[in-house]
């Protein structure tokens, strides 16, 4: 493998797995109050996106990199949202 | 420009700016307890590396989306290193 394939695997692993000790975090403690929620919306979204040109353009890494992260990055949003509502409820 | 560039642009964008009001939160609040450090020491790496990834391939989206990415995403990262010191000094 070249250099600059080998660079751009690495940080696509990074910035992949950076989302997996946050996602950690925020399940075990529910607390979102400083996580930004347009930031969640934001970035799901775009990795959505990326998922759907990983398919047009028929990238294998770009599929798997973009569905890892929005499991995590998802999951993340969804506990945001559900502590905001319960926020606003009670 | 084609379906698919304009999808890519569009996931690039959104998760570039998706940083902006976390790093907004982050700044105006200092509150970084529920952020993880590990996730934006990875994560700030990898972007690092996805410039040097795009310097070696000669792209300016990915340049100049991660320059920006890094900018956000730093600024979170020195908050939070911050914070972390001064709450074990204290």
């Amino acid at each position: 493998m070249e250099l600059f394939s080998m660079v751009g695997n690495l940080a696509a692993c990074l910035t992949t797995i950076s989302f997996l000790p946050q996602a950690i975090k925020t399940i075990k403690s529910k607390d979102t109050r400083q996580l930004s929620l347009p930031m969640y919306v934001l970035f799901v979204a775009g990795v959505a996106l990326w998922i759907v040109y990983g398919l047009y353009v028929n990238s294998m890494p770009i599929i798997v990199g973009n569905v890892i992260t929005l499991l995590l990055a998802g999951s993340i949003l969804v506990v945001k949202i559900k502590s905001t509502f319960s926020a606003k409820r009670s």
